[in-house]
């Protein structure tokens, strides 16, 4: 909120003042009023606009001018029309009036000034001139919201380097200046101005962890006129002194200036000790705020001139120096307001420290972090060549050919024999009004893919967050297999138009219970945008939501796949029934056990597992059906059989008996799914054949990929081998209500 | 909120279910139908409500009785109306139509359980039975707001330790319990559904760092029965695992049984690094939310019965022991059931996971630390008796007698000599519908009162919190001078019924400003209900926002007092006019040069830095408006001057050239006020007469205390050496909205 301070009068001497369009600045007319005066009347030249409030009405005199009493509790401010052309060309006269003396006159001079910080609040890509006086401080949600956005600088536009633009010290060039927010500073005054008023522009100490910003030549607009030199805010450099930025005084008035905001991290030797947490709490800082906030102040100074009358050439052999005192250094310093050929001006900050004539600001939002569904658009997938996957890479890129998107293999010298590509990393995006980029989020997983990230993935418009710890101390929940968002849902009255986060917890804490990092669940829930859902997925081995779940797109809609060991039981009873009992699963697979449907429908501990586990996903289905506002008509049931196996804590958790079909790939209407090697009856796999039944109909073409030997066998299926990176929503995240 | 599980029924065996009383499971018609069934009809005993949602209208068969197609989006779900007296006494029938087969029937048993977590989610102070299925997951603000609330636990009724009892280990005994928050959680079962279930309470890993669970003995309802032990839900026990608590379940059905929370700090090894922050974020913790959740689960467990049949006096001789082998001791966990005198039943957990029938949580929130404003009743006045304040102390006496309020004052061995009372401490409150407490905010300023809030008002039933750096590291801003709360306000539409808090700040960060330290605006923030204002106070050289302002009651209002500059050089204006300018400042202090009005008034310089001193008050006085929505009417200037004085850093900074009149103590409608030592006019200090002129109309009876050499020569006044514990406020906290 821009704020201007008290203006005090006083009938003794003229009294000089500044008041920036926009603001109202008290008027003290009572504090300076002579011993014995009981009203007082007020004239002002057109230019200004005078307001007596909250005090008792006013009395005509017999001039006919208005004559108010001179009430403790009275109230007058003053609003100028316009930026005055020369200082103190607008004149307020306050006459005082007693029983026994005669008026006693107070003059004010006023100088009217157009001090404007500028950012994109109205969220259009462009930074129009704001308002005089509007409030930009507050920052809100909704389709009528208002407030700036600030993107995470986490590309990497220097090709030179291997760390992200908001972690070096380069100063932006014009690529890096596209992923800045910008912030303009208007300012309309008389010529001199600047030669008795300062501008600094500060962001606070708590929030200077977050943003730096940067002073660029940059041209947006061809009525800006540039800088030469970029200036950094940044707390590293002694001078100008941290967190703010003295405003060279030194130009022409109704010139506009620029700034350059930048969510980044400051490595100063003040916050050493923080870490670069633009995003959401990190370590070592103890609460977090997505809002910054970029404020300018006006501050009076001092005016020391220098004048010189000289010959033309004098200065060819003479020369002026400007100095304080040694000892004295401390206390001033010494700005040079204008210079023209004939003056040289120089402003000298006095002893008496600079007091405030003006202060305002402008609330920025760091952009969210966000995931994109399944029912996006895909843009580009993602796999790892490894010893043993040829045949497999051969079938995605079918696949991808057929979906029209891209396919990245990332050869066999980068993957180091991890075909995790589902589990290393989670491709969202993050987007402002003018740009919008991928981001990768890097899981602290950090096996073979460690370095893909950030070597095949962060470069030009393609940035990066990690987060937990990166040395151990994750468990296998902290993998983004574990990692999911739903599509767009609706709960009652309650809008998620950007889905929400699926992670897999315990259901309760116990000696031996996991849960995701709580860095990453801090991280994921102050993203706010698409608040996260905790499923139960410890039950499993790996203990992924992806082994059970997956969303498909469906005429506008979507469907929600969750396996079903019931749902295969009942496949193979109504075999049996048919005189299928003899049929195999896992025929043709090279050194695996075949099992007969009769022997697997009378195998009793099978049962007893699959009870287990059909209990753990019906208490995740009754989860998924409340938080994302399902129905059953959501949710098709896929066949599916799981086996327990104890783990190293001994503990039995749940691992899919053949391929785990849930776990598929969704490229728009095209579906990557594990291929079963199911029954084969009538020369048909009876798995497929039931998959098929259940998700032709929605419109969904069923590729069936084999991926036995180097993703099954591992604990793992089509979905963990792949990544992809998808259009982003074009719903802009700043018109919902979280 | 409470959520059940799906039962699944099938034609080839009666299913047996739990259906808990406000839980709607799910019932999965569907999954098993006979193949060739189209149709299915239910029937139910009365006990059982079943809904039929979601599918295609329901068709009567000849027989009356209604059909529905067995749709895929179907959804059956089912209400039991009571608890069963046995297991399985209700019973529902599934009758499954084809066109060419006879119907086929499926049998469910069902088994109704009454299983409630109560709290005082009303805030009435008592626990009420919660009706089943009412969502208590969720806190809510404001009167009609719903959800518990949590002390911190943060007294000391131990005599025999010097820590805080959440600090302890100490199982809490009645004094103790009287802090916490109760939970009781009622079951209503047939005598043997605990040899199949078990229950678990527990809390989210996330939340143990802020909260313990106790079982206790403790009766505040007759009709409960209580356990003979106490346990505690501590991660560092290794039985019960961490965050768990397993309900023993050898007691009778329709028993109540009693938990108690307790806002705590959990000393495990796997927190060791998280220091007790039960209040907001403290060093260590990436993100903190004032929110817990109790949580109940009801797990299936598989059941051994052992049954003997035995003459008498078989078991004076014989033992029965009851064992597994070593090697499976990591898998099983054994727990006894029940005992009668004919049977002894043991619960054996199989191998098998516990599966989840049943879940529910309270929420709870821990009470915010509230401050007082000046315009609450005094209770108590602290102050430090030092070598020189004896006549000061005896003032103070006389004034807390006259408001009728305790006085304490701190020895000279406690306080060594530090008599600033008002800086390091703050004195609040903490609320919960069945209890208040004070609570002492202890300044990690450390001077000699460093000892003093923790051996002399820490105890039974008056609480200790401390933030911040404990050993250096803080500034001037960090003393509680510089933290005043003001009384109710309203701005705009916006109320603030507990007032807001108010804090001294540098104007904008720079190399020589000053903030309070971060991890106490932190704390500040988190409390929510009297959201803090930045106020611009390191302009002052002690920098404490007590230094130009105050609070006084005034006709069911209250005023703010500023220090002013202007109003003190207008009366020694009008003294000199009419014929004063003789008259001295200090007139009869000792050592002290005395100061003519009329020198006063002609010295420049020092007009200079009162005018500098006038525009540092006027910003306040404007944010202080903006901020607290008042009107000048509001304000009382209290006539003052000051001076400039050079502090370390080189910088000017501001102190009171005379005692600093604003700077007072406020006990109700008495007024200890530092003694000006004005000019002597007419025989009476004519800045005393100024002040009363002011406050006395208002209702308000001065006092001007001599405080000169022991403080104002120390650069404080009474206020700085001064504290006051006062009445919390009649409006309860939860009925605001932050």
């Amino acid at each position: 909120m821009a704020q201007g301070t008290v203006i005090h009068v006083t009938p003794e001497q003229p009294t000089y003042a500044v008041c920036v369009l926009g603001t109202e600045p008290q008027l003290d007319v009572c504090g300076s009023a002579p011993t014995g005066c009981t009203f007082f009347s007020i004239n002002a030249s057109p230019g200004v606009v005078v307001d007596v409030a909250h005090g008792p009405p006013a009395k005509k005199n017999p001039t006919g001018s208005s004559k108010w009493p001179l009430d403790p509790g009275l109230e007058v401010s003053l609003r100028m029309r316009a930026a005055s052309s020369s200082m103190g060309d607008q004149k307020v006269q306050i006459s005082y009036y007693g029983p026994q003396t005669n008026p006693v006159h107070a003059l004010l001079y006023l100088t009217g000034v157009e001090i404007t910080l500028s950012a994109d609040i109205t969220r259009t890509g462009k930074v129009k001139p704001t308002k005089a006086g509007k409030n930009q401080s507050t920052w809100t949600w909704g389709p009528r919201g208002q407030g700036a956005i600030l993107l995470v600088n986490c590309d990497r536009d220097n090709p030179h380097t291997s760390a992200m633009d908001c972690t070096d010290d380069r100063v932006p060039d014009g690529a890096d200046v596209q992923d800045m927010s910008l912030v303009t500073l208007s300012t309309r005054t008389p010529r001199d101005f600047f030669s008795k008023h300062q501008l600094v522009l500060h962001v606070a100490k708590s929030e200077m962890d977050k943003v730096r910003v940067f002073q660029a030549s940059y041209q947006r607009d061809s009525a800006d006129i540039g800088l030469a030199t970029n200036q950094v805010l940044d707390s590293a450099k002694a001078s100008p002194p941290p967190g703010s930025l003295p405003w060279p005084s030194g130009l022409p008035s109704s010139t506009a200036r620029i700034a350059l905001c930048n969510a980044d991290c400051l490595r100063s030797s003040l916050l050493t000790q923080r870490l670069c947490t633009p995003w959401g709490p990190g370590q070592g800082r103890s609460s977090w705020s997505p809002q910054v906030s970029a404020c300018i102040d006006v501050q009076d100074m001092s005016l020391v001139t220098l004048s010189t009358r000289t010959p033309r050439d004098f200065f060819s052999k003479h020369q002026l120096v400007l100095h304080v005192a040694k000892s004295e250094m401390d206390k001033v310093r010494v700005f040079q307001a204008s210079l023209t050929s004939q003056q040289l001006t120089s402003t000298c900050c006095y002893e008496l420290p600079k007091a405030l004539v003006f202060q305002d600001s402008v609330a920025f939002r760091v952009a969210p972090w966000i995931m994109t569904p399944n029912t996006q658009p895909p843009k580009e997938v993602y796999v790892c060549r490894i010893f043993e996957n040829e045949d497999f890479v051969k079938s995605l890129t079918a696949l991808a050919k057929k979906a029209r998107c891209k396919l990245t293999v990332c050869p066999l010298e980068e993957s180091m024999e991890d075909q995790w590509m589902q589990d290393e990393i989670e491709i969202g995006y993050i987007q402002a009004p003018h740009k919008a980029l991928p981001v990768v989020f890097d899981s602290p997983r950090n096996r073979g893919l460690k370095e893909f990230p950030v070597k095949c993935l962060l470069g030009p418009d393609f940035g990066y967050v990690t987060r937990g710890p990166q040395t151990g101390g994750v468990t296998n929940l902290d993998s983004f297999g574990n990692l999911e968002v739903s599509p767009p849902v609706t709960v009652g009255k309650k809008k998620y138009p950007l889905g929400r986060i699926l992670i897999g917890h315990s259901m309760y804490p116990s000696a031996k219970s996991q849960e995701m990092h709580q860095a990453l669940q801090d991280f994921l829930a102050a993203q706010q945008v698409q608040a996260p859902v905790k499923l139960y997925s410890d039950w499993l081995y790996v203990g992924h939501v992806d082994e059970f779940l997956s969303f498909v797109p469906a005429h506008k809609g979507f469907r929600l796949l969750l396996a079903s060991p019931r749902s295969c039981y009942k496949l193979f009873q109504e075999q049996l029934k048919e005189g299928h009992g003899e049929a195999l699963l896992f025929e043709g697979v090279k050194n695996k056990r075949q099992q007969k449907i009769k022997d697997i429908l009378s195998n009793k501990k099978l049962r007893e597992h699959n009870s287990y586990v059909e209990s753990c996903i019906d208490w995740n289905r009754e989860v998924l059906k409340r938080e994302l506002g399902l129905r059953e008509r959501d949710i098709v049931d896929i066949p599916q059989l799981f086996k327990l196996r104890t783990d190293f804590t001994g503990t039995p958790k749940a691992e899919a008996l053949f391929p785990n079909m849930v776990n598929m790939l969704v490229l728009g209407k095209y579906l990557g799914i594990p291929k079963p090697f199911g029954p084969i009856i009538n020369g048909r796999c009876c798995l497929e054949e039931k998959v098929r039944s259940l998700l032709e109909p929605l419109g969904l073409h069923c590729t069936f990929i084999d991926d036995f030997t180097p993703y099954h066998l591992q604990h793992g299926e089509v979905h963990c081998g792949t990544n992809v990176r998808r259009q982003p929503f074009s719903f802009k995240w700043w018109h919902m209500v979280p």
